[in-house]
């Protein structure tokens, strides 16, 4: 239950940008503002002055951060809240959430990135009701989070849903792979960098027929099964800046349904799958809406 | 809370042999009892049977069932608590759960025998206190369970593990794979029927030094590193008949620190990976004493 002039923060905090909202949900966002991600002192700085501002004469009840990663989301861990191992200068071992809570003065929910925007998805978007779901975000790397059994997926750390190891035929396509740790992994053959390396062209600029995007269908579609065979999602939700080509929808929904081969006996995939993978219903506000979302259920509202 | 003469039912349903006991854990097993799996009508019966003589003079309050598969493990659908699409003769289509349930008069628990035997080790065995692990048998097919948050993997339908798509490098192994669905999915590589129609010679032949096993481990650790990426489980179980082969532990766990090569920075992995890859600490009895378990749970002991 929020009054009126109760509001929530939202941080999504990206390796390239930050995105930080103030309001109560889609319908209700009262401000925002974007930022380029530079060193942590003047990025999280950046992030304190414009809840400051925001929020006069509203009560902030909280902030939701959604996070690169990798980070600390276990609460019992000395590092909760922590980044941690990132390659990005600066970034490494900083306490972004303890920053945020300390400066505003108000509690902190703190997780990955697609694990918030799967939250967002679930209060707000194409996951509402459902107990069982991935968000995957296919962009600079690919990246997923979801909820099983009506909960976040924690476990030992954090899902890297990206780093899945898959097929690769190097007879039909001869690039190593772009992942510093795998090389080949799903990230090293689909993200939006591999595309870019294979081809020489930034994916926005290579046409819908370029042979590209059976390509990527296909690794895609090696990903999406590999999640269904291990967690049984009740839906997959593929975001961002890869999945902007939406006749990439049609072809993975078809890569799925062949690669399955009839094993899988639930209508979900063998009837309906324009509704089992789909793009985020909140577009690409999936992720600071989930920020704002998590706060709320950081203080149980 | 359990009086004395207060028991519950396991059964624990496989392709080739049903194992059914009455107790109420792992130390108070009044009587058990192993038959091959026949025909529905005629296995189901001696199920019965034996549950009638085996509780003369005991409460039998709840009876649990881990079923080979597929299964409708969801209690809202209509055939909940059938084996749905098997390709075992006769066994498509049977209800029974309901069978078992009209038969007995008791409440019954009906889902996967890998998310039961999971169970299981979560009561007493290997996986006590944990909130998200898998438990993963390698034996004719290969199977996984778990929970996540604390409960059982549903979600669409239930996980159907061994199906991964994973690499196969054709020059080094040059073996089709064996899965009736997929060819060379985890299952279709790796599974016994997979090792013995490679190497001609079933595994519990193959002496420890022959090349089956680093290939072996190599397969699964491929399935390993899926599951990480995608749930981030705070342990694996490895049971089934071809993890009797002990030595292949230590080769899996190399591999699979080989394969995540640093980037998932949880000492779990990178520390204490003997305790992290793990035999199931109930052997062989992880299936029928996960049974019992979820008679337990069914009515809420
Ligand atoms: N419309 C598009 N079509 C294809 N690829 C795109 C499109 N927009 C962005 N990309 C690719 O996605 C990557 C950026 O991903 P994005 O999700 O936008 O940001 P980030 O992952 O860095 O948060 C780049 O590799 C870019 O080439
Ligand atoms: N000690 C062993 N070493 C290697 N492989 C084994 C061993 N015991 C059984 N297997 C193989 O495991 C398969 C049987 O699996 P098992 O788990 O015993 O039964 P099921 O999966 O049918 O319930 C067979 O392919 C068999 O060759
Ligand atoms: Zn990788
Ligand atoms: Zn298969």
């Amino acid at each position: 239950m929020s009054s009126n002039n109760q509001v929530y923060g939202g941080i999504e905090a990206g390796g390239t940008k930050f995105v930080c909202a103030v309001g109560t949900g889609p319908d209700d966002i009262r401000s925002s503002i974007t930022f380029p991600t530079t060193y942590p002192e003047e990025t999280l700085e950046k992030a304190v002055s414009f809840f400051r501002q925001a929020t006069k004469g509203l009560t902030l009840v909280a902030i939701g951060i959604a996070s690169f990663g990798p980070v600390d989301p276990n609460p019992l861990s000395p590092t909760y809240g922590y980044i941690t191992s990132t390659p990005k200068p600066g970034w490494a071992n900083t306490n972004f959430a303890g920053y945020i809570r300390e400066s505003l003065g108000v509690p902190v929910g703190f997780d990955t990135d697609t694990n918030v925007a799967a939250l967002g998805e679930h209060r707000w978007g194409a996951a509402v009701g459902l107990e069982t779901f991935i968000y995957l975000t296919v962009g600079t790397g690919i990246g997923g989070g979801g909820l099983v059994n009506g909960k976040l997926i924690h476990g030992m750390l954090h899902p890297e849903m990206g780093h899945l190891a898959i097929p690769h035929d190097k007879e039909e396509d001869p690039f190593e792979g772009w992942c510093k740790f795998h090389k080949d992994c799903l990230e090293g053959l689909a993200s939006g960098p591999a595309i870019e390396s294979r081809w020489g062209v930034r994916g926005e600029n290579l046409p819908a027929d370029h042979p590209a995007w059976q390509l990527e269908a296909k690794y895609l579609a090696f990903g999406l099964v590999n999640y269904i065979y291990t967690l049984s999602p009740q839906r997959i939700i593929m975001g961002g800046g890869v999945m902007q080509q939406s006749h990439l929808f049609p072809l993975i929904r078809q890569r799925v349904q062949h690669l399955l081969n009839g094993y899988i006996q639930a209508d979900d995939v063998l009837q309906r799958i324009d509704q089992y993978i789909v793009p985020p219903k909140l577009g690409t506000r999936a992720g600071v809406l989930g920020a704002i979302a998590l706060a709320q259920d950081t203080v149980g509202d």
